[in-house]
């Protein structure tokens, strides 16, 4: 069933009411095609899903009734995992940024790096990330998250590392050293975990060193060589199930 | 470092020797534009990696002198696990071979079930099989496995289910019902495991209930919905990480 992201302000809970607008109206009418008394499912992006029957189809609005409300089932519980990436090359980003929806990422933290190729400026940079976040709006919708992850502006290192108090725990992903993600996980009850992974070419050791001494931990994400892609993707789909979050208890 | 898959024939142990042909003598030459005196690594897919260097460099031919020798260390030594998938649509299949050898997968296994979408006659079905070796070629050397996983060719679900007797556990990845992944895997030393996902339409219940009666388990993989090229990878990566293969020992 399609789901739609809302706003606390389009619903109306003395008529138990809620009101889709803009792209939303487009989608449901000429893409999925439902018509009044189509049934959909709406959420807040706070924690709250509705289930919604049509009752009025306009030119700009489409105005539901609440026919129930739940809590929303799709979000991790026991960490927030955010995923920093150095920019790798073309589309690989789209493929972070939608798999990681997927996988539960609360926020993405795009940074370049030494070895960054991909040269965004800030006009480029702010267009880009209109289209991230309307990549991750997507795949929130279609994994049913309870909420929409975050996007964060395109970040140099340096603002990459001012970031680090935020967080519980900081993996930082390097091929040539580190603990394996077991290791650094197992006794560890983080709230909040970075992990920060690098571009194509990888991070230099000046880098490493840098990370470790303002607080992260170094990961190594076993003897295969993972593509600036895969390696987030690996590691978020193993936090979430050493916490449970795939499904299950805790390890 | 660049790295060659090569075949036992090719090899000259008594001169300490090896000849590269085909493909890759384009790809040395072209691509990376390598001379005499250049390094590479070669692997025989069987567990030994030979760093060489190039002595003599003709038409259709490079030959090598072997300057060392030594284990391969990209297989996963515990368990081997094979992905079987119901054809998604597009280049999704590119994307599990790719990541799926990054993760270690020893085999893939493309079938069709009940609400498969994409159609392949057996022409079709050989061409593609041949695209798909190379994917797999080609991601298993980026990413230094010892050896290049198997593509079988397409599979209608009898001869899908009739494969299940090779392997010690059976996980089918099904939306609607399962185990989560950690107690499937919790005390149970499997040495092969064979992970089973559906197309973009998920699985029927008959399938479902099909799989169970033949010995599958029934597989659940979180509250969040993975697309059919996701699941796997997720599947992979955490199976991996369970039995010490994504570094690390096994938890």
């Amino acid at each position: 069933m399609q789901r739609y992201f809302i706003e606390a302000n389009q619903i109306d809970v003395a008529t138990q009411s809620l009101t889709l607008t803009g792209d939303d109206v487009h989608h449901i009418k000429n893409v999925m095609r439902l018509e009044v008394e189509g049934i959909i499912l709406c959420c807040d992006g706070v924690g709250t899903d509705y289930r919604v029957m049509i009752e009025q189809i306009s030119g700009k609005e489409i105005r539901c009734r609440i026919l129930e409300s739940f809590s929303s089932t799709g979000e991790p519980e026991r960490v927030e995992v955010t995923i920093a990436f150095s920019l790798p090359k073309g589309d690989k980003v789209d493929w972070v940024l939608q798999k990681g929806t997927e996988l539960g990422a609360s926020a993405f933290l795009p940074f370049t790096s030494a070895r960054t190729v991909v040269k965004l400026d800030e006009k480029k940079a702010g267009k880009r990330r209109d289209r991230w976040q309307r990549i991750v709006k997507e795949a929130a919708e279609q994994s049913r998250r309870g909420r929409i992850p975050t996007v964060h502006s395109l970040m140099n290192w340096r603002q990459c590392l001012a970031q680090f108090s935020s967080y519980d725990q900081i993996l930082f992903a390097y091929e040539r050293g580190g603990k394996a993600l077991y290791q650094l996980l197992t006794g560890r009850k983080a709230r909040s975990i970075l992990v920060i992974v690098g571009p194509e070419g990888g991070f230099t050791e000046d880098e490493a060193t840098e990370v470790v001494s303002e607080g992260a931990e170094l990961l190594h994400l076993g003897p295969r060589i993972l593509r600036a892609e895969t390696a987030p993707l690996a590691a978020i789909a193993c936090i979430h199930y050493t916490y449970g979050e795939l499904g299950g208890e805790p390890l």
